[in-house]
């Protein structure tokens, strides 16, 4: 039992003074201003501090295999570093290989995550059509927990799917209650782009940007948007980067569709600059896909999640150490794509959202959380503070600061993006499923100690 | 003490099983899945029924002075029948004499309402602009518990107001943290579409919509935002009724800029072909600014509400009986403005919103509670269910079904907009202050005990 | 020679009287208000009427093989029956077999063409990517007065490209200083909206524009105009027929893109409702693609043709009698798609675009013919009344009118898509390389006096 | 008589190598490739060069009395440094005094411009509304050869008009075929702006584009669109210098409205960085409304340009001498607006515009001429080539460059806003009504020389 005294709950509805009780099965047990701890049971001092829902993480690579390496977090590096930050849950994608049966690859997956330290959930990736995918999309949604499947615009010869397999798996989810989600970059533009650049004798990483520019990812958006509307469901775009595919998003909600866009940090701060670094380790190390944008491109992204037409913020946590990077060092199409991030999310969020005067505090729970549990069907037993929900919670100092740092982060790989910036706003306590696992800079997890949370399905049109 | 017993609540975030228990004062004491009922507490019987946050109406114009007349409805009356139909708060209109104190204003409309049997708060009218309106506002703000402020751009020669007034009164609502609304038509298109149409001897009802045809709201509603944005200042655009209006408020969202809209259930069902009709006076009770619009109109507006674009839906509750309505009757630009609807609005939403898949219960919630309560600063007050909040309450029959009728409804005024209209979702029980008012079928409401709401200003951007 | 004598000239640019002489290699020789008739030379009174350039139609397909079946109006009726109506060049389209030799195609394509009655040009079809077809291109280009190639969105498995393809052949030809002309729908959708509906049991005609909704067209715009802005190419929309495409491409063109739209008058005088009638030929009749749409598209292709952002109209003539209508008697994707229209073009946009007051007598020159002559690079021989330029004029009169009928038109097929409608502005007589072909009902085309017009690159980015 | 010898012809049509023959009365009498000198005719040598329509200027305050100053080229001046630079015909603005007579204004300013050099012609405007405007606006069309009108909706308690003005005005310039021009900035929020910047201790230059944003122009061009499209009348918005105004007008276009659009081309090359020159004069010299923009906003003049969405360009010019600036010395709302240019429009445009490769040369003499004389009803006689137009004629040296100064410039005025500026496209020789005025370098100019052209009313929509 932990008692969770003196803070003030910020929901993404409200904000209010009170205590908080959790049970032993790690469950909100009671809210209320004041609480008379139990006898035996663990007092957490939250005095002067938000108690906010766990942050979720919906999009993580942990231990992914891609581009011919393996992310360097696993279930377990991965998930302990988010709890450091304050992400008490991550849903991480299944992908099959090229051709293969997706309950196979999701079984494997649930075995690679049994070492998790937080909470964990799966999209599952559709990259091929045939009748054992409609028939283990069915299985996964009816007997596995899995409520969204995942589909790549890009990645041409590799995990890119056509229009058509789109359509086929989009109708699919629908008639199953679940949700398709996207990466929308349209992959014959960037093959094309990529050959064009590296036949010009471009192979450095300056040459990134200028393989998938911001049309290839607003025209991509544009299209799968199209293809939801022509069947009437609903769709989730991840890692929006672009004014375009963000203006592509509120469009076609204004026309009464139900679309959803996720952000990423990195996409909020950085800008294409970074691909110019002379050094070329520093610049290959924010090699990721969307690469970062022409700075006004911040400024949709802001006003997306603003105005609510972008819902949820998510890190595409996909860690490569320097040697793995250096696969790419006379192409840049062979550096492994891939940013970390799951363990500031949180920091970075607020520093440039809450502190910045864009969101309010209950918007940022929304944004990084509420938000996220709602889509994915996971709320209100994550994303929310409730009595009988789980007991994920993150302790916030608003006030406080740090500098963010390869050196004291705990995440497996050898940068940080972030590396020095100085940002208000830290986790100072995490609470996963009613143990205090993050305090203060004491990092107390447990290997294995993260359930799987299977998701129902939706069975009807989203709504955030 | 009030025990509700055996619903599901429903709030803007969740639903879920649980009682609730009201005290004497008027506030939720308890909420929790199985409470026991105290001695000498009355119960309420929810089995099978939603239990949702009373609906807030933040427009309507109880016994207002208006083109000649007075509207029939009062406080008392008006709030009773919305009382009936589960609405348990109003935000009334406050409007000074031409040149008149807003604070005398303000004062006049306090001693008017206190015969309500509701719950009401006030945004006060700002028709022209000289030092004593900015001290005014101030007083308003300060100490008298008004934290929002209407503006006309309509009724020329009335109580319209030219962009320097707007711009006066946004930047200083903004610095007292208040925020503005606006009445977006341009009143000198109005006057001028007006003037020419009787010129051309069309002097009757089906000349009205003629005479602010679409353009005429969505060049004002472009305007406002315009100069809000010159002042980084919130504005809430009231009775958005055409697709122009709608994209403006959403193309400025996704500019960063916060924007509100409400919209009006008579916007959503009624197209301008009502003001066809051969009988003049069943036109003319059609009558209202802005007109209903051609019906592509309300795709948008509907779009705007359920990718929450537009937040909150209102009345504009302002009744007219027969004998006023024929002031008009050789000369439309006469008819009293207005349609009655406080009792139908909960009705005619949940029927044409939830029960056709267009919304969820929580955003229904959200749109005729929540939010309003949010953006006008009563929130959790009021619009949310949680312990120490008003226990203003409606529970909900959502496969109820009723047919209105000027016959049976309870609104002071000799007709009904949706006369005959049989729609689904019933308030079955309204709960006002914690005292049982609405017991299907049975009003039991009391003159003045209806209560003034201050609100506080919000004091920063808002954020919804 | 030939002296038209009395007429008013109309350019895409003014309106003046001149008398016109034309000498006997077909050019113009003189312009000049009052011209002596020289001896021997033939007068053509063209006392009250318009003498105008000769329509071009930029989009026909004469004895084309398509879907099992050849279009029925060959080179020789087809281009007859334009100068019945005033239309004195065509550009027709070489479509090579799957995987064939574009040059192969284009040689047996001027073959058939020998027969024509009047001058035609090709644009060449690019339906697969090699080396082979780079070559072609460039030998098209360099020595065959190809200036334009035809790439197809839609049609899977038969001419559809993918966006690689079209990246390949957009940029051989910017290199080349051709133009690229798309069909532009989405073939993947298309198909999978087919397979869905006859798997419905929509077999009928009217599931044809259910399978080919106005989405699949903006999006397959929105999308080669992308691909286009990445190469900084002009790229040209056939037949566009929605709202959606429309305003892309005016959005393209706002961002400074070189993008053009063709317009079918077909799509602005009929709606979908064609497609139910229960008669079942008559619905087959009008299966083309893109379909028919609901009324508003409409509206969007004036203002583009009005506003400039819509530069030509063309008919995609495309003929097939009632047997071969039948061979999708019982499965509605085997219909062959085409409609008539050749000889009435010019008489429909009279009417409905000139005697309605939407377009000048001017813009009629320019999108009937000035504009295409120019982006396809046949101004000034084409297109422009001057001095040197061919002499294919058409003696308009702008309040004569005419009933449409396949009784009376001059095109090789059974039927007339606007049989029965009677147009304002009948072309009179047609002079076609200075020759009166057409006098007033006195059709005098010579089989094989056509000729091909070769086009030269344009070297540039292109200008309207 | 004037025999122009062996240039290339260049309309908004097409290019091509011609003579021209110019005659006595002004007029072009031929036209032909190769014209044998008549006996007597003075031969100007065109080899190598463009013969062009001459530009025409239809924005240009000659000697305008204007914030307490006179603007100090006066018609005389100002037409002949206009003919230096190959401009040919202005269109100035009759200013009535404030509820003056708009008669008596026009024969003010008749009697003002008998001394200019160049032909001339005038819009008048309207600044207030009563019956005398109304039959003044009728005999000006009528009678005085006045077809077009000016709003300004900014200069509050000056020039200003309110939206019912510009309703009346517009409505009576449609009817009597005439065109309404507007400068369109939102007048109450400059003077709002104004106040505030000055209350806040900003008086200097750098203050000037505070006080009038890109917002103020886009809301009220927004505005006045809206206006025009109640009255289904066209409108033409003056120097449009902002992104917002550029796509309101291109929008309405694509709704089928008639609007055009101005560009000035100092809007072009100058960005709002010239407010912050430390040198007092050196900003204030740029003081104009609108005021220059953040560079993105010259993209989308520049598209619109290129995509004949925005149709002609023109100065405004209007020159204020050092003295005059610094009327505004302490209060930057004092500073006289204005900025010389009418003797580099064209040069400015030919670099910029034709020698980046944005424009073609047809594009060139459309936006410089062509477009103006259809618009403003002077085509074919201005803007033309063809026998019977004026023989109004720049001969333009396209390779040829030129260092722009004030000390070689002809504008009587202290400074040239693009000094040191070297451009390529240089006027060489200018002919006006068949007389060499300017011969590379040598300024032949007869004060009075310059006609009165009066404009005929358009009758109809317009169409460009
Ligand atoms: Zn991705
Ligand atoms: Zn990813
Ligand atoms: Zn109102
Ligand atoms: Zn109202
Ligand atoms: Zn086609
Ligand atoms: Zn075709
Ligand atoms: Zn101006
Ligand atoms: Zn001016």
């Amino acid at each position: 039992m932990l008692h969770i005294k003196g803070g003030t709950i910020v929901t993404a509805e409200r904000s209010f003074r009170s205590d908080i009780l959790c049970d032993d099965s790690g469950r909100i047990a009671r809210i209320a201003p004041q609480i008379e701890t139990p006898t035996g049971c663990e007092v957490v001092d939250a005095g002067g501090l938000l108690v906010m829902p766990g942050g979720i993480d919906p999009h993580t690579h942990m231990e992914m295999p891609f581009m011919g390496s393996v992310a360097s977090d696993d279930f377990y590096t991965g998930t302990a570093a988010g709890l450091a930050g304050g992400t008490t849950s991550i849903i991480d994608f299944v992908i099959p290989e090229s051709g293969g049966s997706l309950l196979d690859a999701w079984k494997a997956w649930r075995q690679k995550a049994e070492k998790a330290a937080a909470d964990y959930a799966f999209h599952v990736a559709v990259t091929h059509w045939d009748d054992q995918v409609h028939a283990d999309m069915g299985t996964l949604v009816n007997e596995c927990g899995v409520s969204s499947f995942k589909h790549f615009m890009a990645y041409k010869n590799a995990l890119m799917v056509d229009d058509g397999v789109l359509l086929h798996s989009i109708r699919r989810a629908g008639k199953l209650g679940a949700l398709c989600t996207v990466h929308a970059e349209n992959g014959d533009a960037v093959a094309y782009m990529q050959a064009k650049l590296l036949a010009e004798g471009r192979t450095g990483p300056d040459a990134h940007p200028l393989s998938r520019p911001p049309t290839v990812e607003g025209e991509a958006a544009q299209r799968v948007i199209a293809l939801a509307g022509l069947l009437d469901a609903p769709v989730y775009i991840v890692h929006v980067s672009t004014e375009e595919a963000a203006n592509a998003i509120a469009a076609a909600r204004m026309r009464g569709q139900r679309v959803y866009g996720e952000v990423l940090p990195q996409h909020l701060v950085f800008d294409e600059s970074v691909y110019s670094n002379p050094d070329w380790l520093t610049a290959a190390r924010y090699v990721m896909s969307p690469p970062f944008r022409p700075r006004h491109h911040q400024h949709a992204l802001w006003a997306g999640l603003m105005s609510g037409q972008l819902q949820t913020t998510a890190t595409d946590h996909c860690c490569f150490c320097a040697g793995q990077k250096e696969n790419g060092r006379t192409n840049f199409t062979h550096i492994p794509n891939g940013t970390p991030g799951i363990e500031d999310r949180m920091s970075i969020l607020w520093h440039h959202g809450v502190a910045t005067g864009r969101l309010t505090a209950e918007e940022f729970v929304a944004i990084t959380s509420s938000n996220t549990a709602r889509i994915f069907n996971m709320f209100p037993r994550k994303g929310c503070i409730a009595e009988g929900a789980d007991a994920d919670l993150v302790l916030w100092d608003a006030q406080g600061s740090r500098t963010i740092s390869t050196s004291t982060d705990h995440q497996n790989v050898d940068y940080n993006i972030y590396e020095g910036m100085t940002v208000t706003g830290v986790a100072r306590r995490t609470i996963s499923a009613g143990r205090l696992v993050w305090d203060d800079g004491d990092l107390r997890v447990t290997r294995g100690a993260g359930r799987y949370i299977p998701r129902a399905p939706l069975g009807r049109k989203l709504a955030v």
